[in-house]
């Protein structure tokens, strides 16, 4: 005996990325107008270092409104994003007497808004939460696609879910608290969409990248904006990472597998940087960028401040086996993205922008590096 | 500067229910047909009372048809519905290799199904699952709504997601190997989707609530397709439980109440037959059913084997304070939903079911009882 169970339904999960300068004003209106519906309780999620300096401000505004609202503090890093830490703010929110009728405010970086974004996924089954960016990483990489996730010693992003905010805010102006570093680290991402999506967008950053190492406003936002665009076209037509949405991945298979060896002694954005070397390099061997784009790639990498080299402390031939654990690996066998010259990437047929290549490819590359 | 992110589209997480007598085969012959796409690697998710009965069964049928699939086993029982144990089938699910292409099969009782359909929610992202319902509380309770979840010291229920499944077998043979208690909780659902949303069925329970006892064929194909009727019928039209789905929380403000209190000693069946009856008794004193009715619920909850009444080790002023933690709490005031006579519910204005109730009067029948 059968019975159907029908479940169709649309779902408009659409939302606004604000792009501004200091806008926890404009947050404190937009609830006020309904953003957050009828919901009076906010949870602010942050971490110690962006506590002090952008969410105590939003939490005041938020209670001199007339909410209720609590603070929940991870410590800095990306050492938070833990289902433990999970399971603290849960913990911390159920003491504190939020349940379903709440709201998450995640006002931080990538780990905090991953961690806050799968929080509240899960919070009560979910309740709604908004994206305050306060990195440059996190503007590039949490602002659009929902995904949410935490670490296990086992895996990067491996437990999580997707997750669309209510709303984005990107303020630029929480940039110029940034270490140089952290900045750098930033636009490794910018730099890759730029690579695999909008050469114009590269021609810009060729011509402004210092401009951005110092905080000028107008191509700070010039990037903010274009992040967006690039990354909404691609995750648009993919939300569930089956075909395009992998192209995101471009620079990955190298540059996650050195962040994890590097036991985090490089950022994401630095380790990233190295996984693009490697892959313009890989990818001038197949032909697939000339000699000439492949080291205008290397260069702008390396005038952001960024690491081209992989470090010596790096094991290659651990680099190499450790290769095997990326999300791309299909029947035992190493996929890579590529990009196309600049501003576009490979396809490998109907859908598919992985190429399988023989280790020993790779390997070489390494070796070089 | 904003940027519109559109996010439109229409989800169909339509699936079958199927009823029947020993569905493994039918099982592994869906997954053959398609059933979770081209995945090849299954994670069987049981408990330890099952393994053996009927999950080892599953497990070996997958592997003899070429499937790489695993058995992760949880203690039996309601304590095992924790985010440790979610962690647990995670991290052993990922030692074994498992990533996002892989499919949750869950072999089980609500625990069980809950666990397994909260954990697959939310590994890579989301991968697909299958229920396999081996108790008539998890035919009646985990196989429409897509509810899943585990509980934390301080909520019952609170973490979790809307999760549905690809497709959920209701094995009715597994009913035999349930112990008695087992089988009467499991049938506590059933006579409350029957007060709640189909007087036939009522009629029906009346006649054979006994056939049922003794795992009568007929009998429990019935009450099997019926209760995925009246809950289909509730959840369809509010998936996200802000109106009409408060409804399916009948009984449940002293039940929930009463089964904390009780530490468990009590399962959850009968600690709703107990806030079942409250529910009625209190809809007699404001009228919301007749006297005739009241004992009619009543009579048919006792000759379920369920307790009517409260055990003398609860507390009755711990009792009332327990109440002001159920989820229909609103502004600090107690919410019910009752039955209108047999086989509806009370509606107290546009798509509100919930009606506050001073506490005096819930102190009044919950002293009696």
């Amino acid at each position: 005996m059968k019975f159907y169970c029908e479940l169709k339904k649309v779902v408009d999960d659409s939302y606004d990325i604000e792009i501004g300068h200091r806008l926890s004003d404009t947050l404190i209106n937009d609830i006020k107008n309904g953003l957050a519906g009828s919901i009076k309780k906010f949870a602010v999620v942050t971490d110690k270092t962006v506590e002090a300096l952008y969410a105590a401000d939003i939490l005041d505004k938020l209670i001199a409104a007339g909410y209720k609202a609590d603070m929940f503090v991870i410590p800095a890093g990306e050492k938070s994003k833990t289902r433990q830490m999970k399971e603290f703010v849960e913990d911390s929110m159920l003491e504190k007497g939020y349940r379903r009728d709440c709201c998450v405010v995640a006002v931080g970086g990538g780990v905090v808004t991953d961690l806050a974004g799968f929080t509240a996924g899960t919070f009560g089954r979910g309740v709604p939460f908004i994206n305050y960016a306060t990195t440059l990483l996190s503007a590039a990489d949490a602002s659009i696609g929902g995904k949410t996730a935490v670490d296990t010693q086992l895996a990067t992003n491996l437990i999580g879910m997707f997750n669309q905010p209510k709303k984005v805010y990107i303020d630029i102006d929480t940039w110029k608290t940034l270490p140089q570093r952290q900045l750098s680290s930033g636009l490794s991402e910018t730099i890759k969409h730029a690579c695999l999506g909008d050469e114009e967008m590269f021609d810009y950053l060729e011509k402004n990248i210092e401009k951005i190492l110092v905080n000028d406003i107008e191509a700070c936002e010039y990037i903010a904006e274009r992040n967006c665009r690039v990354k909404y076209n691609v995750v648009m037509k993919d939300e569930r990472e089956s075909g395009l949405r992998e192209i995101l991945n471009l620079g990955h298979t190298v540059g996650r597998a050195i962040e994890t060896l590097s036991e985090y002694r490089l950022l994401h954005g630095e380790a990233l940087a190295i996984g693009m070397t490697a892959q313009v390099r890989l990818g001038r061997n197949l032909g697939f960028i000339s000699s000439e784009n492949m080291n205008r790639v290397v260069e702008l990498y390396r005038r952001a401040g960024l690491p081209v080299e992989i470090p010596e402390y790096i094991d290659r031939k651990a680099l190499v086996k450790k290769l095997y654990t990326d999300k791309k690996v299909r029947d035992g066998k190493l996929r890579f993205v590529f990009q196309k010259e600049i501003g576009d990437v490979m396809c490998f047929g109907e859908n598919a922008y992985g190429l399988e290549i023989p280790e020993d490819k790779i390997t070489e590359i390494i070796e070089e590096m």
